[in-house]
C-alpha cells in the first residue's frame, strides 16, 4: 500500500493545480483563495491514474502494528497514517520528533457537572513542541525538504513558530520568524530561538509581516510555513485518525474545537470526511467551533451572513492562541461545521478562565485557548444541542506551560476585571487557590488542611 | 504472569520492612536512612514465598503486545512494564496520565561535533507534566491511593510539585505543596496551582519544610511524596526498560544523567540491573552522572571520601532543577556509579548554557538542567573515558517550557557574566539567536536572510 499521489485544489473556485507548479505563496492563481489537498485516486474522478481505492481493513492493521515499530515514521502519529497524506518519495527521511499519538483522556468530574456521560478531550498539547502544531509541520516541512529547500519561513509570535523552528533544525534547515514589533512576548519566541530560528521584528503589524514575507518567497528559495500551507492541514487531521482508532473505529458523536485561525476545525472536517470517503468509518461527528467573545468573527459570519463572507476584526483576548481577527481558513471552517452539523458558539474572558481551572483539576494542564472547548461545551448542553448520552470529545490545542503566566494571574485575581467576572464570581473564587504564607510550624500547616477538609 | 510481591530495604543496614509497617516518613526505623523496594521471590533468598523468576522472553513480548492495547495501564510507559513494580491489587486503577514512551532521539550533530557515532537522547522532559518526575508519581501514587489516602504532600518549588498535583488531581485527590517564603518562583508554581494543589509558603528553608512536613504526615492522614518516597523510584527506573527495548534489548554503553537529588541516576541503575538480574539484558551501561560546579556534593563526595559520606553545600546554579546541595539520594546514586563503572563529572555555568544551546539546535527543547549531559559527555570525551564507537544515552528530564526565562536571558546575553563565560565566548556567540528589528520590508529581510547564508 502506498500514500496516495496527490493535487491541490481551490476551496473558492475550484482550480486545481499540480504540487509542483503550485505558486510560492500556495494561493489560487485564479482567484486568490486557498487551496487543499486532494486524492484523485480515491475518487475516480476525471484525473490521472485508476481509481485505488485502499482497502479500509487493511489499513487500520497496517496501522495498529506500526505501533509496535520502532522506526522512527511509524512512530509518529502522523506518519503513522501516511496511506492518507501526499506520497513523499522518500518517506523514511519524514522529519519527525515523534509527534502525535496524543492522550485521550476522559473527563470524568467536568462529565458528571455537566450531566454527560462520555466526555473526552483530546491533548494535541501533549506534541515534541507543546502545540497542535507539531503534527502540520512535521508534514508541511517534510514537503519543503524533499523539494530541496534549506530555508523555511513564517508570520508568527507564538506556536507556530516555535513548531516550525523545531522541525526545521531537525531537518538541518534554517528558519526564519518576521513578527510585529511593540508588544513582544517573549517567553512566546524562547522556542524558536532554542531551536535557532532567525527572528526579526518587524516596524509593522502582523498582516504587514504576511506581506512582506509572500515578497521574500518570492524573491528568495524560501519555502512559506504560515497557515495557507495546504501540507500543514493535511498532518493536522491525523488527531482525527487517532480518535477513530481510540473509539474503535466508532466516531464520537461531537468534536469540539476551539477557533482561531480555523485551522483544526477545517482539516479535523477533512480527516473525518476521508474516513468516512474511504470506509473506514459510517459516520462523521458534529465538529463545533468555539470562539473567544472578542474574537469572534465566524460566529459572527455564520450568524449574520450563513457563512459567505467575513468581516476582519480587531482581535482581544487573554487566549492569545486564539486572537485572531482574520482567520485564514474561515471558509474550510464554515463548511466544514456546515456539513457535520456542527455549531460555532462564542465563550467570554471569565468562561475560559473557568474552564481552564477545571480541566486543570482533572490533572490535566493546557493553555487558555484550549479552555474555550468547555466553555463552549457548557453553553451547548444548556441550549440542549448535546445530549447526555452521547459521546462529546474536546481538542486541547495547547501544553499548560505555553501560558504560564495566565495561570498565576487567575490565582492570584489579576486575571479577570470584575466587570469580566460578573456573574460567576462564586464559580471563580471556589476554583481559585491562593498561596498561603505560614509559620514554619506542623500545626499551622494541620490547621490548613483540616480547613480544606471541611471545605 | 504478575506483578511481584515487594519489600523494603535499607540501604544503610539493610534492615527489611513490610510496606504494610513502614514508617510514614520512608525512613529506615534502625539506622534512619532511606528504603528501596527489593523484590524477594527474584532473589530465592531468605524471604517467604517461591522463587518465581518471570520469563524475560515472555516479558518482552508481553510489553511489546500492550503497545498495540487501548486499556489505560498498557499505555502507560510505566504501567506496562508492571510485572517489574511493586503489586497493586487493582492494577487497572493505576492513576496515570499516559506518562512514559517517551521518544528517544537521535542526535546527529552533537556527535558530529564529539567525533561520536552512536549518541542518543531519551527525552523524559516529554512526559505529560513536562518533566521525568511523571514517571514516579504514577507509581508513588497509585500506592497512596490503594491504600486509602485521599491527601498527599511534597516540599517542593518545581516539578515534583507540578506532577505530584497533577496525578493528585487526576486520582481525585488532594494535594498539599510546602514551599520557602521568600523567593517563590511563581512560574514554576503554576502548574501545582492549574492542578489544584493547596500551596503553603513557610517562614523558613528548604530542609525547614522538609521537618514541617515530616512532622505534619506523623499526625494527619497525608501520604509523603517526596524523593525519600521508595516508590517514586520504581516508577523512575522504567526509562531504562524502555531504553533497552528501544535498543532491541542491547543495552547502550554509557548512560548519563543530571545529577541533583540523585533519584534519577539511583532508579535507571536500579533498572538496568534488575534487567540483568532477570535475565532481559546481558549487561548494565556505565551509568555517570554530572553536576553543575557549584552544586556538585556528589561529586565531591566521589573525589574526597569515595563516595561513602557527603557533605551538605549552599547550591548556587541557574540550572534551577539541580540546585540541591544536600541530595536525598546520594547514597544509592554513588553505589550506582560504583557497580556500573561510570564517572561522576562536573560542568560550569557557559558550558551548561551552550549545551543547552546545542541540543536546542538539533531541534529538541530541553531545560537548563538536562542540558549538563551533554556538557558532562564533552569532558568525558575529552579525558578518553568514552570511545567513539561507543553508544551513548543522555537522559534529559524536563521540557525546554519550564524555563523560558533561561532560554531568552541566554540569547539576549544576560545569562552568563563575563567572567562566567570566560573561555567559551566564541562558542557561545556562534549559538546566540538575537532577535532583529528591521524595517517592514522585503529588501530588508533577504539582506539578513543573505548574511545568514553567508555566515
Amino acid at each position: 500500500m502506498h500514500e496516495a499521489s496527490h493535487q491541490l485544489r481551490c476551496v473558492g473556485c475550484s482550480t486545481v493545480t499540480s504540487p509542483d507548479t503550485v505558486e510560492k505563496d500556495f494561493r489560487c492563481v485564479a482567484c486568490g483563495e486557498l487551496l487543499e489537498v486532494e486524492y484523485p485516486s480515491w475518487s475516480g474522478g476525471p484525473f490521472p491514474g485508476p481509481r485505488r481505492m485502499p482497502n479500509p481493513g487493511a489499513l487500520r492493521w497496517l496501522w495498529q502494528e506500526r505501533l509496535q515499530s520502532k522506526l522512527g515514521i511509524d512512530q509518529s502519529g502522523v506518519w503513522r497514517f501516511r496511506e492518507l497524506l501526499p506520497i513523499l518519495l522518500y518517506p523514511e527521511q519524514a522529519v519527525t520528533l515523534r509527534e502525535g499519538n496524543t492522550p485521550l483522556y476522559r473527563l470524568l468530574r467536568c462529565a458528571e457537572e455537566l450531566g454527560l456521560e462520555h466526555l473526552y478531550a483530546k491533548h494535541q498539547g501533549m506534541n515534541p513542541t507543546g502545540s497542535f502544531k507539531d503534527t502540520g509541520m512535521t508534514a508541511a516541512l517534510s514537503q519543503a525538504r524533499e523539494r530541496g529547500f534549506q530555508w523555511v519561513a513564517c508570520a508568527s509570535t507564538g506556536n507556530t513558530s516555535a513548531a516550525m523552528a523545531a522541525y526545521a533544525a531537525r531537518a538541518r534547515m534554517s528558519s526564519l520568524v518576521l513578527l510585529p514589533d511593540g508588544k513582544i512576548s517573549w517567553s512566546k519566541l524562547s522556542q524558536a530561538m532554542d531551536y535557532g530560528a532567525v527572528t526579526c521584528q518587524l516596524n509593522t503589524d502582523f498582516d504587514g509581516c504576511v506581506r512582506v514575507l509572500a515578497e521574500v518567497v518570492r524573491r528568495a528559495p524560501v519555502y512559506l510555513l504560515n497557515s495557507v500551507n495546504p501540507y500543514r492541514l493535511e498532518g493536522q487531521k491525523t488527531p482525527a485518525l487517532e480518535i477513530a482508532e481510540q473509539f474503535d473505529w466508532q466516531v464520537p458523536d461531537h468534536l469540539i474545537v476551539p477557533g482561531g485561525n480555523l485551522a483544526n476545525s477545517s482539516a479535523l472536517g477533512k480527516g473525518f470526511l476521508e474516513m468516512k470517503h474511504l470506509g473506514l468509518s459510517t459516520r462523521v461527528p458534529k465538529i463545533s467551533v468555539v470562539q473567544a467573545e472578542r474574537a469572534n468573527p465566524l460566529y459572527l459570519s455564520l450568524l449574520h451572513h450563513d457563512g459567505r463572507e467575513i468581516q476582519a476584526m480587531q482581535a482581544d483576548t487573554r487566549a492569545t492562541a486564539i486572537r485572531i481577527g482574520n482567520p485564514a481558513s474561515w471558509r474550510k471552517a464554515a463548511r466544514v461545521i456546515q456539513q457535520t452539523g456542527g455549531y460555532c458558539e462564542q465563550v467570554s474572558e471569565a468562561e475560559i478562565a473557568l474552564a481552564k481551572a477545571e480541566i486543570g483539576q482533572e490533572g490535566i494542564g493546557c493553555e487558555p485557548a484550549s479552555a474555550v472547548t468547555l466553555a463552549g461545551l457548557k453553553k451547548l448542553v444548556r441550549q440542549g444541542k448535546i445530549d447526555s448520552s452521547e459521546t462529546v470529545v474536546l481538542l486541547l490545542t495547547g501544553h499548560t506551560l505555553k501560558d504560564s503566566e495566565y495561570t498565576i494571574d487567575f490565582h492570584r485575581e489579576t486575571l479577570l476585571t470584575a466587570e469580566e467576572s460578573a456573574g460567576l464570581e462564586h464559580e471563580l473564587t471556589l476554583r481559585r487557590r491562593a498561596t498561603l504564607s505560614l509559620d514554619a510550624s506542623p500545626d499551622a500547616v494541620l490547621r490548613v488542611l483540616e480547613a480544606a477538609i471541611e471545605a
